[in-house]
This record gives structure tokens, C-alpha cells and sequence, in this order.
């Protein structure tokens, strides 16, 4: 029987790691990116279901412009768009979605984020809105189904990432030869690479798991640390100037995922060791 | 300068009082019920909100249908209607919106409810769905306007109740003669009259008042207590069977709200004592 998973934003930048990884587990995957049209207009999600006929639903397309999509008000949209693909997907006869979900989901003030334990508290509108569609969908699923999980991002990275973010801001201005400042780098994070982020996805959209699971590596790492293995591996540690840049308010000490779920449910390792990731990640802005 | 407040589901249990009670304060109703379409059809809140062009919202309309709505399928097609309401009213330039939500978003094991402090952990699809609505809509308001208001109904009760929920079930079953069997009646419980419930909506519309706003009367009472008295006044205590039927599963021992929000920043008393509002609702079951 074939496996048809249709993959929402499958141009994206963990989109195409998703799309190779489910190809790997033997789906077909009918990939939908922005080419393919605006999920936000009226009536486009049911459109995309009854024209693809999907047996499972990878839904990773979301505003992910960045600096932006923490408050922008198309929030909103993304969230009833969100709700009409499930929807549609359900009343298709669709066997199984996942969804990708946020760390922004959970109360910040906690530290170590558990999937059943951690009070969902966002602070941020990006985060309300993915609440919402978790709260629904997964309340749905659990009474008439079918079966759904909800994958919740952490931090990560990787080649090809926005330029303006952390590692590749670092790896440019380095690359440059420019100064470049960055905050005290205390906060402890967990980031992993965007290529298993993909893979996690693919074995979620492959397994039995329903309900939320953080998709994270189970690494504590602290920013000064990935900065510093930055500047040591260009020989640049004379360009880093630490605490010469302000944490954003309201910027966690710690926050972290507890990856019980995803480990021992979903049975996902991380391939990456971190110092691979950024030598890879290194290495792909070397060759712009 | 008229304040024209489209009232959706104008016509149910809590719709007529909020639309007495909207006209009271001064505002033209545009009241929107079943004769006007339904609000789940593709399109329909944005065509209602183009046709009635509304300064104010009040949403009071989803499945409420005794027995059934907790679990409905459709929680999650009225979740996505109330996302498109609330769109298209900000795309037309609406000043403001009052939703109905549910103490059921809240944490059950909790006893007294908080606006601000009860974690909000719906246990059904009914109190996750509009949960989902809550969280998108409240974090959108609060980010980018038009201000939005969110009540949270509690227990309600007066004339004109669906026939089989507690009050007319009692009242029905004594004046009939019948044996009625309840549960325990151990429950403490905050019941408002449904005129005050209504009233406290119009009150919540024509305020500033942002965010959750519990809409209860702040008076715990036992169902034991509830029952009792209309055994009392009906004469027919000898009718009534404490402990002949099981509570339902999950059902929390006390259930209260915290009603300071309502009382000192909406400035709502509830009219109706139990006493009256209990009298009032027999006459009216008496007058069938």
C-alpha cells in the first residue's frame, strides 16, 4: 500500500530535509511549497487535499520570516489555514498528520520543557497562535482521530539558514574579518542540526506517537560556547566581543527540552555531533 | 456616533439576555442567528461581517447542543469559523470584540479559577477548541488591536434551559411527581442566572476590559443545595434521590471562579439571588 504524505512548506529550510528523509522511509512525498500557491487564501487548503489525496500530512509551512514572525499578525491566518488543511485532511480520510509545533508553546520560566508537565503559557502571538492549532487539533485527534503528533521545535541550525541568524551572523562576520558582538552568551539552549530536525519529522510522520513531542537534541549548550567554537575553528577569537549586545527581554537562562519522548517513542538519535554541524554549516558559507 | 454590535448566535440560551441587554446600553444589535445562515459554511463569517459591518463583535455562537457538544466533531470547524469572524471584523476595521469561552479551559483540579494564574489545560475537544481560539485571538489583540474581551461562562441556569440540564431536569421530574435521581449534590459550584450571564456580556462589550474575564457570580452553592431548595418550594422533598446516580467521570469536587476581573474592572453585580432566580425558573416551567 502506498504511503502519499503531502509536506507543507517542503521548500523550507527544514522542509527539505523532512521531504528527503520521508523519500528514505519509502513515502511518496507530494511536496507543497510556495510555488505551489498561497495556503492563506480562501479556500486553498481544501483545495490542496482533494487534489493531492494525501495519506498522511506533514505540515511544516508557517511565517518564518525572521525577526518578523513572532509577531506578525498573519499569526492569525496561519492558524485558521492550519485548522482548514486538518480539517480537510480529516474529512478526506487522511490516516495521520503531524504538525510542527514551537518551544514558544511553553511557559519560558521553567527551564527544561516536558511535553505533559510544562504549563503552555506563549508569550509571543507566533507562539499563541501554533497553541491554538495544537490545543484543537490534538484534542480533536484524540476523540475521533485519526492519530496526530505535534512536533515542537527548538533552537537549530544549519547550512542554508537565514544570514541574519546566530551561527551564520557569526560565521559571516568572521568570515569577513569584522567585528562581531554578540550578547553575554550564558543562556543555556539546546540546539540541533536543521538535517535531523528533518529526520525527526520523517520518523514522527513514520511512527505511532500521538500528542506533542519536543524535537530537540537533549544537548545543553551555552551560546558562548557555539560562538566560541565558531571563532576558534576560523581562528578569529579576537573578533568576538561578548556582552557587547543586549539580551532581548524576556530572554530565557535556561531553556531546554527534555527528549524522552522523542528518543525513546519515537526512536530518533541525532546524527550530528554539534562541532560536525558547525564545521559543515562553516563550510557552506565559505563556498557563497 | 452609533455603536452597531454584530451579536452572533442572538438567539440561544445566553444570546436573547446579551441582546436586551445591548439595546439597554444604547447599542443598534445586529443580531445574527440559525435564520441567518451557518457560520460553519466556507465563506459565511467573512460575507456577515462585509453585509452587517459592525463596530463591536459579540460571539457567542458554537454547538451547544446538551449531551453532545462536548465532544463534537464540529468543535473544531467552530474553532476555524471563529479565527474567520474575528479576521474578516479586523480587516473591516472593527473596534472591538467579546468572545464566549468556557471554565473548561481552564485546569479542573484547581478549585477556584483565575484569570491569570489557573493554568488553562482543557480535559475535552469542546474546552481545547475554544481554548484555541482564546489563545490566537487574545495574543493577536494584544500585539496588533482592535482590544478583544474574553468571557468565560460558567454554570448558568433560568428559564427556557435545555430540558434535560439540572435545573428544568429536577423541576420537570417534581412537577410531574417523578422520582428524580441525582448524584451526590456534594459539588460546589458558582451558578449565575442566565439574564446576568447575557447582562455580563453586553457589560463586557461596552467596557475596556481586555483579555480572560471569568462570567460567574462569585456565590459558591452545592448542587445538594440547588436541588433542595427546589424540592423545598415545589413541597415535594420526598422526591429526591441523593447518591441514586454516579457523578460522571473527572467531575471535580469544587469548580468556583474567582470573579474579582468582573465585579471591579467591569463593574457587573448579578441581579438575581438563587432564591429568585430558582422561584423565577419554576413559574416558568410551571406556565408549560
Amino acid at each position: 500500500v502506498s504511503r502519499r504524505v503531502l509536506v507543507t512548506g517542503a521548500g523550507g529550510f527544514i522542509g527539505r530535509h523532512a521531504v528527503a528523509a520521508l523519500r528514505e522511509r519509502g513515502f511518496e512525498v507530494l511536496a507543497a511549497g510556495r510555488a505551489d500557491g498561497d495556503l492563506l487564501s480562501p479556500g486553498a487548503p481544501e483545495r490542496l487535499i482533494a487534489e493531492r489525496r494525501p495519506t498522511h500530512l506533514l505540515h511544516l509551512a508557517w511565517n518564518t520570516e525572521h525577526g518578523r514572525f513572532w509577531s506578525a499578525s498573519d499569526n492569525l491566518a496561519w492558524a485558521q489555514a492550519s485548522l482548514a488543511l486538518y480539517r480537510a485532511f480529516v474529512e478526506s480520510g487522511g490516516e495521520r498528520a503531524v504538525f510542527a509545533g514551537t518551544c514558544a508553546e511553553y511557559d519560558w520560566s521553567q527551564g527544561i520543557c516536558r511535553e505533559d508537565a510544562t504549563p503552555l503559557r506563549p508569550a509571543t502571538l507566533y507562539g499563541a497562535a501554533k497553541h491554538a492549532v495544537q490545543s484543537a487539533v490534538s484534542a480533536h485527534a484524540a476523540e475521533h482521530g485519526p492519530p496526530a503528533a505535534w512536533g515542537r521545535v527548538f533552537f537549530l541550525y544549519g547550512p542554508d539558514e537565514h544570514p541574519n541568524r546566530l551561527v551564520p551572523a557569526v560565521i559571516r562576520g568572521l568570515l569577513a574579518g569584522e567585528r562581531v558582538a554578540v550578547t553575554h552568551g550564558r543562556q543555556v539552549r539546546d540546539f540541533m542540526h536543521v538535517a535531523d530536525v528533518g529526520g525527526a519529522f520523517a520518523a514522527l510522520v513514520d511512527s505511532e506517537v500521538t500528542g506533542a513531542v519536543n524535537v530537540a537534541g537533549g544537548e545543553p549548550v551555552t551560546l558562548r560556547e557555539i560562538v566560541s567554537t565558531l571563532a576558534a575553528r576560523l581562528g578569529r577569537e579576537d573578533l568576538i566581543g561578548f556582552g557587547e549586545r543586549a539580551a532581548p527581554a524576556g530572554d530565557p537562562a535556561v531553556l531546554l527540552a527534555d527528549v524522552t519522548r522523542l528518543r525513546e517513542h519515537v526512536g530518533v538519535q541525532p546524527r550530528y555531533s554539534l562541532e560536525d554541524g558547525l564545521d559543515e554549516t562553516i563550510a557552506w558559507w565559505r563556498d557563497r
